[in-house]
């Protein structure tokens, strides 16, 4: 076998703020060979997700934050292309949390095997991956809708947003999407089949909620924090649930995070507010995809992909999640299958 | 029956910040008749609560603003000296929101028969009423103990989080109380048997929680909003659930109330924080009186009412909730049995 060589995205510094582009190295070394019990991975698709920029902080959370000198962690879907584990073989394709780089060495139980001939690889990233679980667990597990009534979610032309949204409708709900741009409002409605959607950039999103939501919200699924989730809280429904599944708004800070200032509007209407975080539901994977697969299959859910080519342009690309230029999960081609 | 005179105090004006004596007015008028189905209850003992502070701003809340120009709403114990209703007989001991007022007229089914001789009378406005109550079923309902777990509550020595951080011990938790001065503390440790209490005023707060629970905190019953509980969220164990009861830090602002700012505390560690309102209840009293008094005849639970003589100290005596002058349940007594 000839040396392959291994381009990678390290973290350089923790960025204060909006992460610049000294904030990263881009480093070459030979790839190293599998040991028993190792895949050797070659990396196609890389996941961008608005959670890497917390992971690029010091400090206790979820998962411990990368090291300063690591590669940057990241899903990805990959090709095997040599095991020393009995339960991959070359040539099959697989996801795992690989990291910002080109080929990745991993044990086989870091690894899942994905299907080309069900689903498009990139989409095992977004709607059959970790955006499409949060969605499910997310919504169905902690916001537990009912039919009728209505689901407000933020961030809603997101990876997890736009599914949201979707599985409200299957469910019987109204769905309510919060966009910024009248492209994606557009694409919420007459494509994914919201019912409204609200452009926080040119609407007043509290008005538009008041009138989309005239009984109230009762489950508000919150990706972005900061005036959104303090509006949504000013238009709850008695017991309504709220899942707190990330806030983007207020990732790139350099000052305290803003609390909800209308917080005692839980207490008003005996409403909850929850954390969660997907990999709690990993033992539930498989039933989340075949739910979600057989949605797609059937035709009421769908997934869409805004894919960028070139490992060279991580950073830059990286940055469109912030900027909200991506339209549906943000997925970075590595390498062609 | 000669004509009774019945003094009242009513809302003059909406306050703004802390409440002045000018937002009140001391009004006098002769007593009315009950009519058929009402009751004449001469009030006994005046319940006085940081909710009051919240009942006199305009706008939505859990309950409608008391009108400008209407008797202040609490609650009250009075004794029956005239009814028109065949629930009740001249000489009973209730229980109803009967108002800020030497006398009142209620129907019979906005009064609750009490028994003097299973407590004194001020403590069906303290364990065995609405704080009680509250305790009850925001700690084992919303909060959902665990023996073994650890239970931190603030405003401890107020006359919920006393009932709160007793109900945790005699389910097996660790109680730790948060309260403001030594004696209050003190009273926490030695007389109600909390593990460890906390006096805000001297103490590191956060130093002193991350002492005292090491574990972190199960459940979290906030009493008092602001800074303590942007404390608390910073000390959650996995899973944990914080009670939203009041936030009495943030009654008088006159700036927006401030959110908590490491809300999202709640997505690292899985939990969820849920308002809760005594009211909804209502239909389950009886069960929690059962319990409470159950528990008070065996010394595990221990009730203290800090009781203040005469109406026309109602405007100073309200304010001691906002000082922290009071040590336990504050009651106005306004006339002897």
């Amino acid at each position: 076998m000839t040396t392959l060589v291994n381009h990678q995205w390290r973290l350089a510094a923790r960025p204060a703020g909006a992460v610049k582009r000294s904030d990263w190295s881009f480093t070459e070394e030979p790839v190293t060979a599998p040991a028993d019990g190792q895949v050797l991975v070659k990396t196609l698709y890389l996941s961008l997700d608005p959670a890497m920029r917390g992971w690029m902080n010091e400090g206790k959370s979820y998962v411990p934050p990368v090291g300063i000198g690591e590669v940057m962690r990241a899903g990805a879907i990959g090709e095997v292309i040599e095991s020393k584990d009995p339960a991959f073989r070359q040539g099959d394709f697989v996801n795992g949390v690989t990291g910002v780089q080109e080929y990745a060495v991993a044990t086989a139980k870091q690894l899942v095997r994905v299907d080309p001939k069900l689903a498009p690889l990139p989409v095992y990233l977004s709607t059959l991956g970790m955006p499409g679980f949060t969605a499910y667990f997310g919504l169905l597990d902690v916001g537990k809708p009912e039919a009728g009534q209505t689901v407000v979610v933020s961030g809603a032309a997101g990876a997890v947003g736009a599914v949201v949204g979707q599985i409200a409708r299957i469910k019987g709900c109204r769905a309510i999407g919060i966009a910024g741009g009248a492209d994606k409002c557009r694409y919420l409605t007459q494509e994914l089949g919201f019912d409204v959607a609200i452009d926080y950039k040119s609407a007043d999103v509290k008005a538009a909620l008041r009138d989309a939501c005239p009984n109230g919200i009762d489950v508000y699924f919150d990706n972005v924090g900061g005036d959104i989730l303090d509006i949504a809280l000013t238009r709850l429904a008695r017991h309504a649930r709220i899942v707190i599944c990330g806030a983007i708004s207020q990732y790139n800070n350099t000052t305290p995070v803003r609390g909800p200032a209308n917080y005692l509007s839980l207490l008003v209407n005996r409403a909850s507010m929850t954390g969660m975080v997907v990999f709690d539901y990993a033992k539930r994977y498989p039933e989340a995809t075949r739910e979600l697969a057989a949605w797609m299959a059937a035709g009421k859910l769908k997934s869409r992909e805004h894919v960028v080519e070139g490992l060279a342009t991580f950073p830059e690309t990286l940055q469109m999640l912030f900027s909200g230029a991506n339209q549906g999960k943000l997925v970075l081609k590595v390498a062609s299958e």
